[in-house]
Order: structure tokens, then sequence, then C-alpha cells
């Protein structure tokens, strides 16, 4: 940590803050410049708050120093983290990994359509909610248990990996039969008790941004899942909230290289809720493998106009398609590659 | 819910989408300008996405124009609601209620002193947290059961009412005999599990705006409490994350009138979060009156510069009984009132 | 500027970041950690880019310490500034002075009569536009040079100040004659060439922050009219755009008391552009003078109604004459007084 | 524009907006549903305010329907717009045009370098600042009318383009013997009175978002510029400010394919500003051209560590050659190309 003084500091002033760093387990080395002392707190001690520096009296500003985060951390471990699954799949490594399906189980007609129809068009990943509960309490809130068991059945039917959205500590028992993935929620990225959950379960889980959240933030929460002992863990960048409003939200596509370079974890990108909007996912999904993204999650229904959620944002099955078409092109010229589908109709 | 179709729009563009909002339960009053083609439809269907029609072809823009929240409407109690706790104090009446304390509760020591100061100041309600998972996995994360039982302790012996955080369902049973009033906070505004739960329950909750959530969804969120029949719901502002960084959040002051306006719920601010530095709480703390408020929820903290958590946001006791004095001759400018403390130190 | 080397830093990254710290003006302490070294630089070179070091090799994070504004900085006159006019009306002593008239400049009628009810009210500045480029390039752009005669008319048969808009270089010597005090707009906060060329001028300026724009970015636009010898300077808070749409704005009214801290210029509140709905102007008014206001600035009109411009947030005269009533009771509580109207119509 | 009316909405208040449409020059058709009253307004009338309704009594929201723009709109030019240069080069057909160059003209010998290299990467223009008044009074303010003749002449020697930023009024008959292109900056993006002159100019104009300008108000900015018979535009998004802060800003990349719907105008994108990191530039050009980007304008400089300003942000020049060769794989991804460079070293 380092403390600025203001020029007008007291001596005893510059003397309070080195015994408060001294007693929180720092050791201080001290700069007096001409105009301003500089106090600069060496070591890490567990416990102790910048906010608490920045508001003592003297004190012109105050900077912590050392990242909050170590395991996620870059350094922690230099060559990348690739999360392996059961079918051979993994994501962070030469692949760029796709995951599509609906916003929400609705039927099995409906479930076993998308899931046939997603792995048509080379995804690997059937995505599709269980548990839905709504910003308006009189939406459709999902099908539950049953929804989970549908996922399962028709993603062994097409031989695709089930990612689904975990929303409270009490559904990991239940989802954990039938996942492949644990999904976090942008809703849910602070939800630490969750997360501390998922750090002591032995299966992969993808953490989204929250719609406010600084990439540092993003982080943080990734290390509670970590310091659990969970480290195949995926991040995934959907938009932030800003004052724009004719995308849903705005998504920060520079988040994906940022993360590149402070985290070990693969990076993937859902243009989806990014945008919010069909028509404009397809760029959104190119520029996101452009930048580097190791995969993408996106919503795609059979039928998006009778979708029971989120159907604005969903892309129609032939969308999809030609989409993966093109991001096959693309995945090369970034060193990466989308293989082609194994599956057909 | 109106559709404004673009100008060159096709006449089977336009049936499509009547179709649509008709199998959606609409009545569709179509106008036929020079230029453009406006439907209105008329009629609220449980089930609709107003996004769902802004990508549909042809289609300019849509509106939806029946709120989404029905329960939380000033117009289901134009009257304004009061919240009554158990010692007569109430909150959405004439007297703007205080309630005070540290981030959390670290000793028994600390929060008995707290509670006195609290009480001596004139605030009616004692805050402490005792489960505070925290944005980071190393830092303090709370005293748990225990510090829910010492909350009481203190707060009966001072005669305080208690509040405090609750962050999952699970601890709802657990903190029911301790507390006077439930806080759910910023990060959990959109926990939709959790707000269904606190709707069955028969005790007040204070339900906090999220970091980003605009105040249409403050006032979704309120619905899922009411809607399970629990209308002793109070609603507070805290800070809303902009990209201005000396505050710790922007305190939308804003947001007590408009909430005023648009429901029957009291509205209380938390200026401590607000802008999360201590010389800046009082003046929020008048602003926030001076603009409507109910009530104020601050942190205070014997020693806050020994705090577990929050310290540079926590007052210290003289500055909550000088900010005390100076909120009871406010209140009068605005017709309300801050009742003498009843306690003595 | 205090440079922080990644753990993994070489020692010829170091000595690298040492160098060019050293070229720039620096004298350079280096602090040697068991797990990194921290580099203060102490001296304040006239030119240099904090940014430059935050992307060098090895680097962890750079941080500028002292204030890159001197003039605007409170230490610079610590007992604050008092911005004097012609009557003897000032800004920045225990009144509380209100600015009140139209948006625009629309006739002479419509402006005389502004003007009147204005003083009535107890208003001491009469404000008006006379240049109105708008967002849209097909409505109303103000009367100009006749505007600006009207106003300075009925300014001097009310016996009202007058506050108007410059929004180029050009306009200056046109306005001089005419104005007591220069507004500048938020659109023009960093209009560079435009401040600058006010720094030379001999009569008060108003300058509001912009939509977009930090506290530190306000008081860096503060020097660039200190820096040419104009300290006759008032700031003025009048909203930042955020994700919230139900304001035009979110008004930060904690800016008031931060810049009451940061710096020794008067700060004045625009509670009309701040939230842009004269419904929420009263509460506004009432929370920026109760959060340390020298000042507020409002629209009004005699017909707000039938305004070319801003009628959705300019006040029904008779809602002007109420919130000065409510004001003058609400000043003393925070140390100020505002008169009572020495105008009657 | 539609008014919905309250629920509760009495037929005088109903009458009253109704009478006040009219005179607005609106055709009203009311549709009267059991709940609610809803007003659609016919016809575009040069003058009205939509925030004039939304506070009208007994309104509940009020929409604008048609767009504020004309000339922008897509439907204005279905097939797009192509923007010719002198040499044969054009914005807004296949090619993806790049323009490089650093961010002030420091001296001969720097400005001829980076054209050279500039050129050598197979960039078509060279960007340079010579007007640079900067957010500190402190910094360097550009070499002025010495530095335009600089980029002529240098890029004459290069045959690249030149494109430089005007600030005032006063610089465009300066600034016009020597440029190809007038940039806009964001900060004067609604100064509309430079706008407007240059819809008089007969010269490319590239005018940059704002820092907090929505997508629409670039449009209206637009708009301004082709009122004034200037067809030849090109807009550019350089990031907008948001809550993070690892970046400079926020790239909002999504705007690229928005505007490209919205508008028949070309668009580029600037990501050096965009992160205001070197180091992540590359991936966002990557994903802006994979966004449909027909351009792309970036900072590079021949020593970015002693550059005057903007070095954190400015590529080395081995940076752009190997950025060059990458978007060179990727512009036929997605339909376009990018020429090799005819000029070398």
């Amino acid at each position: 940590m380092i403390v600025a003084m203001q020029e007008a500091a007291t001596e005893e002033q510059i003397q309070s803050v080195i015994e408060r760093m001294v007693e929180l387990g720092f050791n201080v080395h001290r700069t007096t410049g001409a105009q301003q002392t500089i106090l600069a707190g060496v070591g890490t001690p567990a416990h102790f708050d910048v906010h608490e520096f920045q508001v003592c009296s003297g004190v012109h500003e105050a900077y912590r120093i050392s990242s909050p985060y170590k395991l996620a951390g870059r350094s922690f471990r230099p060559e990348g983290t690739i999360v392996r699954f059961a079918n051979g799949v993994s994501i962070g490594g030469d692949e760029v990994v796709v995951m599509a399906g609906p916003c929400s189980v609705e039927s099995r007609e409906q479930i076993l359509l998308s899931a046939q129809q997603v792995a048509a068009s080379g995804a690997k990943f059937l995505r599709g909610g269980a548990f839905k509960p709504r910003s308006s309490p009189y939406s459709f809130q999902g099908m539950g248990l049953e929804g989970l068991k549908l996922l399962r059945e028709v993603g062994d039917i097409t031989g695709l990996l089930v990612i689904s959205e975990v929303m409270e500590i009490s559904q990991i028992e239940l989802m954990l039969p039938y996942v492949d993935c644990f999904q976090v929620g942008a809703r849910n990225m602070q939800n630490f008790n969750l997360l501390r959950e998922l750090g002591y379960v032995r299966k992969p889980v993808l953490l989204k941004r929250g719609i406010a959240a600084t990439i540092e933030e993003v982080l943080l929460s990734a290390e509670y899942i970590l310091a659990g002992g969970n480290y195949d863990l995926v991040l995934c960048e959907r938009g932030i909230r800003t004052f724009e409003t004719y995308t849903r939200n705005t998504m920060d596509i520079s988040a994906i290289p940022v993360l590149k370079k402070l985290t070990h974890l693969p990076v993937v990108a859902d243009p989806s809720h990014g945008v919010g909007r069909r028509d404009m996912v397809p760029a959104m999904a190119f520029a996101s493998v452009a930048a580097g993204a190791d995969g993408l999650l996106m919503e795609m229904h059979p039928n998006p106009e009778k979708a029971f959620s989120d159907g604005a944002q969903s892309l129609f099955p032939q969308q999809l398609d030609k989409l993966m078409d093109g991001l096959r092109a693309l995945a090369p010229v970034v060193g990466r590659y989308i293989a082609k589908p194994a599956y057909a109709l």
C-alpha cells in the first residue's frame, strides 16, 4: 500500500498513519519530498482496507498495490488453464468452444429440437435454464428438476455437454447428476456463499461478469471458487450496464483481452446477453472470437418468436448455422479452430 | 403495448405483428399515418416481452405501456404505507427514523458500546451485520449466529430495534427470533428466490437498491415481496455505480422523490454506502432528509479506525451525535420531526 | 508518481523505468520488498503522463500522486473564494444565491414577465439563453444578440443580474456589454480554447460540470480559467449521465461537498438539468442547499407548457415562489440565509 | 408521438393533452382501453419536445415515435454512402481503410518518420494533431499551423491522405489547404456551431462519438453536418465512459453494427482511444473489423515512450506492421480486403 500525505500534513498526522500501517502488519518506508511525504507499506497483511486511509486526516490519497486476488492471477499459472470435460472437449486450448441453446427449457419437444439444431451447427454444449426467477414475479419461472432431466436426456442423445445456471446453494446437489458445467449468472457474481460452495464441487463452473462488475471484481469472485480448490473455472463477459439503451447492455469486448492478460483462466463471451438483440449477435460473436475469446455462449431457439423468455436475443436455427460457418472461417486467422459438426439433422 | 412500424414496413409485416399481438392476448387498434403505422395493444396479457417486438421485421420501436409492477405502484395505496414496529416506531409517517451502527458485529463489547452510542444519539434502530461474505475471500466474514444474539441482547438493553442483513433463504429462520427487520443488500436485490421467501415472512423487510438497478427494477423486486403478502416493506437508496471514483458510489438523491411519487412504500437513504467516506456522510444525510427521505441508515463505529470492515465510511460517535442534532433542526423544514434521544450514556 | 513493479519484474525492467522517471525530472526513491519493488518519484515535472508507465513492461500499476491542478486546489486559498458582483450580491458567502429564468429568451414580453416573476421570488440573477444550438438541427436556435439586449434591459428594470451561456470565443466580445456572468455549459466544459479566453476576461464565469466529467476533470477545466488570471469563477453541478432513465440525468449531490472540500471556488447546483422534470426540481433544490450549495440555477418560465425549449424542467412561477419560501426556511439550518424579495409584482 | 395516460387520468386531463398535441400540429387518434387511454399523434411537427408531455398531469408516459434525424437515417440512402478521397481511396466500400499516426505532430523529423512507417504498413491515411488543447493547461498544446504544413508535406512525400482534428470554426479556413479530411473529436461532437460550419465545407469529415453520447445523439450530430449539404461524412466509435477503469474508456464494439443498421454513413473505429493501452489495441482492432468496421483510426509513434502525448496508447511501428498483416488476413472473412502496402521503407 502507498499513502501519499497532503502537502500540509503535520508530522503528527504522518506518525499516526505510520503507526496504523505498522499495526496492520506493514513495514513502512518513508519518502520525504520537498512538498509531500509518501509512505510505502511493504508486506501483505491479511486484513486491510485502503479506504480506511483515504479518510485519515492529512492523507491526500492511498493506493492498494498488491492485487487482492492471488490464485486467479496470471502469474499463478502463466501457461494458462485448460478446463477439460467428459467427452474430450476442453476450453482454453486451440478450439473455440460454442455453447448454444434456448434461454429456458420449455418442453421435451422444444429442448430436443434445440439440442439437435445446436449439435448440427457444430456447437459442443447445450445451454438451457431450468430455474428461471425473472425480474417480474409474473413471468415464467422455469421447469425446475424436470428441466434438468430433459437437458441431460437430450444432451446424451445428441452428444452435447450440458451447461445450466445454478442460483442457490440448495440447487447444487440437485443439479450435479445432470449438468457438465455449472453456470453462475451475472446477478449471482457476488453471491459469495454460493461461490464458496462451488469451490468445493468437483465439476467445472462458468462465472459470468456482473452487470456492474469491474474486471477486478470478476477476479475476486473467481478467487472465491479457486480458494475452495475448484480450478475448473471459466469466466464469461456478457455485457455491462451503461447509459446506451439501444442495446440491452454494452458488451465490453476489451474485457476479453484484458482478462486473458490478468488471469490464467479461460474467457468466453455471451453476445446474446451482451447486446440483447438477435440482429446484432453475429457481429458481436465475430468480434469476440477476433478479440481472443476461448468460446461463445449464445441463445438459440427453434422458434424464437414463441420463446417463453429472451426470444428477442435468441438466434433462429439457420442463423446459428450460418454464424458457425463464418466463425469456422474466422478462427484460424487468430490461431484457433472450430471443428466441423459431427452430428447431422 | 405500442408498436411503431418502420416507414417502409410492408402490409405483410404489419399483419404479422398484429397476429402476434392478438395471439398474446392484446386487442389491437391500428393507426395508419401518412408515413407510419402505429399499433396500440390494449389489455394486459400475463406473458409478453416488449423486446420480442423490437427485433421483428418492419418494426421501428416497441414500448410497453402498463407498468410491469402493480402492488408496488402508488395507485395501489395512494395514501402511502406506514411500516409499524414492535415498540411503536413507524417508518413512513411524520418521524424521520434513523438506523445506525457498525458494519459488522465484532464482539460483545463493541456492539454494546455501539448500541449505547446509537441510542444516545436518538436513533431508533441498531444496524449490524452478522453474515459478512466480502468481495475478497480473505477478509473478515462475520460472527454469524453469535452476532445475531448479541444484536438482540444489546438492542434490548438500549431499547433499540434491530436490523440485520439476510443473504440466503436458509438464514431467514435463523434470524427470525433476533431481528426486527430484515435487510436485503444491494447485491441481493435481484435474488428473486430470496425475495419470494421474504414475501412469506411476517416481519418487515428493508430492500436496498442494487448498484446498477434502475428505479423500475427496484419496484419489480419490491413486487416479489409484496406478491407474497408481506406489505411491511421499506425501500432504500444507497448509491449507484457511475464513472465517478472519488466517492465509492454516486448517491442518487433524486431516487428518493421519484420513488415517493411512483410507489406507496417508505423510502430511506443510506449515505454511508452512498458515498463511502465518512467526511461526506453528514452532507448527504442532510440532503436525503431535505429531499424527503423517511429515514436514514448509517454506519457508526465506536472506533472506526479499528473497524473490521467499512471503517472509512463509519461515523465517529460524536459525529453521529452532532449530525442528529442538525437533522433534528432540519426535519421540521420539510414537515417531519426527529425525536430527542430517550436514552443517555 | 508511484510505480509499483510486477512481482516478476526483472532488474532490467526496473532500471528502464527508473531511467525514464529520471529523464522526466523525478528524483526516484526505490523500495525493494520481498515480493515487489516500488518506485516513488519525487518532484513535479511539468510534462508527464502516468498512463505511459502503466503499459511499460514489468509495471504492475502507476499512480500520479500530486494533483494535476494547483490554482483550483483548496490549499491555494484555504479560506475560500467569494465572487462579488456589481450590485453587492456575492456567491460563496453566507447567502444562498438563486439564479432563475427561462431556458431561452423567446420575446420581450416573455423575458420581461420572467424577470418580474424571478425578481419577485427573491432570486438575484436572471438566466436565459440567447444562443441555443440544440441537439437537433431542426429545433429553435435562439434569438442571438437581440436576446442579449432584452436580458440586459429587463435585468435592469427588475434589478436582477444577468447570466447567459457563451458557446464560442467569438461570442465573448458580443456578450460582454450585456451579461454580469458568463455561463459555460456542460458541453463546453472541455472546450479548452474557450476556457482559456475566458481566463483573460474580467467578468465572472460559471462553469458547469460536463455530463460525463469526473470531479477532477471539472477542477482541471477550472484551472484553465484561473491560469488566465480570472479568479471570479463559480462551479456548477448539473447532473451526470448514468444508466437511470427516469430522470434526464442523475444529479450528483455528493459533488457539492466534495468540491467544497477540494477547491476554494463557490459551488452552485442546477436541479433543473440535474433531473429534467419540474416535479422533482423542488426536492433536489432542497437537497442541494442542505448539502452545502452556495447557490442554485433553475429554469422557470411564465408558461412552461408553451416554452420553446426545456419546458418539462421549467418551474411554474408559483412553484418558484413556494420553493423560495421553503429554501428561505431551510438555509438557516445549514448556517446560510436567503434574503426576502426586494421586488414586488 | 404516443402519449399513454395514467389509469386514473380524468377526461379533463385527456382533453388538455389532446389540445396541446393538436396545437403542435399532430392529428390525434384516441384509443380508449378498459384501463388506460392512449393518444397517438400522427404527423411530424417541426417543434415538439416529448419531455413536455411526460410531466403533464394525468400522463403516464410519452414516447417520440419518429426518428429525430432524417438525412442520417438508413432509409435516406439504403444502399449506403461511400466517401471518396482525392487519390482513389474510399471509405464505405469493400476496402477496410486504415488511418494511423501519432497523437501530435512534434517535429518534422518525427512526423516524416511516422508517415514513412504508416505508409509502409499499408495504411492509407496519416493522422496527427496540430491543435492539442489538453485536459491540463500545463501540457503540450500542439504545433498549430506549422504542424499542418508538416502533415501535408510528409503526406505528399509518402502518398498518404491527411486527417487532423478541427476544434473551432476559425480553424476550418486554416486547415482547408492542408488536410484531406477534418476530424471532429469526441469533445466537440455536440459543438453544434462547429458542426453546422462543417456542413458548408466541401471536404470529408470524420465525426467521433462523444464519451457519453448515445448512438441516437451521434446521428443527430451527423444530421447537423448533412443538413448543410456535406454528405462526405464518416462516423467513428472511440469508446464511452463507464465504471470500468482498467481501460481508459469502454469501447462499444456493438455501436459498429448498430450504426451500420441505422445509418447509411460509413463507420470506422478508434481502438487507441477506445482502450487507451497499446497492449489491447490489436485485439480491439481485430474485433472492430470482425464486427463490420469500414476502417480504423489508430495511434502509432516512432517512439511511443517519448511521445509528447498519448504515448501509452500509441503502437510501436513494428506492432502496426504486424497488426496490418493480421487484419489483411481477417478482412476477407467478413467480405472485405486491405491492400498490400504500396510504399516501402
